[in-house]
């Protein structure tokens, strides 16, 4: 379902497509969250009309709210939320082993307690597929564990043994339930910082074969430089024909790095959390619109986008709104901030295109640093 | 500015249409509040894809946040919030004297301490008229003394006196300051519950003579009858060829109870404050969206609304939104709550004008209480 269009002279990035019954994703690309069956502050219509492709959501939040029971009633997390574009669910790993509460590792599966309310659950690799097949997702991740930065050595080495243990097993129940179902799983290399288990990791998923290939467990602390000495490391291991999917990264600077080592698909809650908090991602670097500096400022937050919020507000507008803590303000800058994520990606893709890949990430992180 | 298309057979409910330079409005018609140059969590696109023809802004909330100066270097606030349409603004008299700190009425105006960080404001009836001028609102209201209930006759009577010499002062004002302006100034009637003293009040403020005239200091607190009596006994006062409004209210049965009774244009919070809370206006009634009913429920809000909302996703969903406090969820419902009472007023005239006014109160009432 991926195809390799294109390899760059120069690096390892590459420009490729994604197919997937909701549409085809084109490659390099960015995934906003939408968390809980909602990318935060925004309409479905919005993210569209923001250049964005594919979503991101995740099994272990709709596990818990709605809940199964609604979803399949909805007919699917598609109908549910009213995207009509591809969706990528998470497996719910990172959240597990991170949010829930009282998590124990069981031989089957996991047990944890819900970080809402407590209440109990138990998964399993096969129950988590099974999930994500009543979610409707188009692309699905095997249940992993995602460990800690720092993490001791041998909790790692046992921990990729289970990661592994669970990939299988996923992938069994993926082929026994698919059926007709156009639909995708992904596995995950994990491995820490270890640069032999992430090898050892690599080796053993891409063994079992999936559609596609995640790199997890990064961007959780460790300093910049090793995680680009995993990525060199790991991508190596993936196959070509594959999609190549670094998890929960990132920033612009990241996505640029890691392009160039050969990633496709990236997810993060950068531009939406960001937002949020009144930091805007423009042409020109971040904008902090809280700053009094944008009180008289009547220009839009980045001359050259055309989102809706750049089109029709101004920095004082929005400034405005920030300071009466109204909620108007955390949309614009979403739905701007996601825009300027998928006019990235696109001018990324564009650029690999006609062999200019080092040449455009030079030129725009040199801009993108001035502020 | 205001021309009375036709009076209806039976009661005192009028056809009519108010002139701006941003445009008309057909009345009777409801303004959403739009407290401090946004309507909450909604952008002007949506307010006008709403039905909605004329929005309330308040003088006294712009004036301590973004303040004279950024408005004016904007451009004005139809430029600063990106709304093209018609906007009134209240004087900011009912919330200087509910929700600003340490009010003192002095001979010239009124000194007061802002409720968002305690800066000491003095405005005068001049000041605050000058101040609308520079918002460039189309119709601006006198500065009042709103009195609370219950109040004393004494204080009520020392009030309307104060109340009809700022009018006069404001008209003073507005007309050295219009010029070639196109904009309308409206005075305001008070005087409690008294109804001597609303005749009074009344006499006074059109005697001045004012393009529009308003209802001030109702739904305050007072029994629903006696506001209705108060407006039987106001009404009567302003003049058949002039806009009569009233001020701050209000709920579906108010608005049928104050157009039979002879009003044209409405305020309130009550469609955009109730739907953050969760409470969705519909054909059928009054829904509270948090109910664990519509957790499986995937009709629309409302089976006879054409909004974005109602067209687009089901209550279930919506109440996910709240569950998860979703932001998304509080737009769909402001949205849905603007739009119903925009067609609301728009069914309100179609029947004044096919005079089956009374009718059409019966059986939307009859159908509204059913839930």
């Amino acid at each position: 379902m991926y195809t390799l269009l294109k390899k760059d002279k120069s690096t390892s990035a590459r420009l490729g497509k994604l197919a997937t019954v909701h549409g085809e994703v084109e490659t390099p690309n960015f995934m906003p969250v939408g968390t809980i069956g909602a990318v935060k502050t925004l309409a479905p219509d919005e993210i569209k009309e923001s250049g964005t492709q594919i979503l991101l959501s995740n099994a272990y939040h709709l596990l818990l709210r709605p809940g199964p029971d609604i979803i399949r009633e909805a007919g699917g997390l598609h109908d549910f939320m009213n995207w009509k574009g591809p969706i990528l669910t998470d497996s719910g790993g990172f959240q597990i082993f991170s949010l829930a509460q009282l998590c124990k590792i069981k031989d089957d599966g996991v047990e944890f307690r819900s970080h809402i309310d407590g209440a109990k659950y138990f998964v399993t690799p096969e129950s988590i597929v099974e999930f994500q097949m009543l979610l409707g997702s188009d692309i699905m991740m095997v249940l992993d564990e995602c460990v800690h930065y720092p993490c001791q050595r041998d909790y790692v080495e046992q921990s990729i043994k289970l990661t592994t243990d669970w990939a299988k097993r996923s992938k069994e129940e993926f082929i026994l339930y698919k059926q007709n179902r156009s639909c995708q799983l992904f596995g995950i290399i994990q491995g820490g910082t270890y640069l032999d288990l992430r090898r050892q990791s690599a080796g053993q998923i891409v063994d079992i074969g999936f559609d596609g290939y995640a790199i997890g467990g990064l961007s959780v602390g460790e300093p910049r430089d090793l995680m680009y000495e995993v990525l060199d490391v790991t991508v190596g291991f993936i196959p070509d024909e594959s999609t190549h999917y670094l998890m929960g990264v990132g920033t612009v600077e990241d996505i640029f790095e890691s392009v160039q080592r050969g990633i496709d698909i990236f997810d993060c809650v950068v531009p939406t959390r960001n937002a949020r908090n009144g930091l805007a991602f423009t042409s020109c670097g971040k904008m902090h619109i809280r700053n009094a500096r944008y009180k008289t400022d009547f220009t839009p937050i980045d001359e050259e986008c055309n989102c809706t919020c750049c089109l029709n507000y101004t920095r004082s507008y929005i400034h405005h709104l920030f300071n009466i803590n109204e909620i108007l303000g955390l949309r614009l800058l979403s739905l701007h901030n996601v825009t300027f994520y998928a006019k990235l990606m696109k001018n990324i893709r564009q650029e690999i295109r006609v062999d200019r890949f080092l040449e455009f990430k030079s030129d725009f992180l040199g801009n993108y640093s001035k502020e």
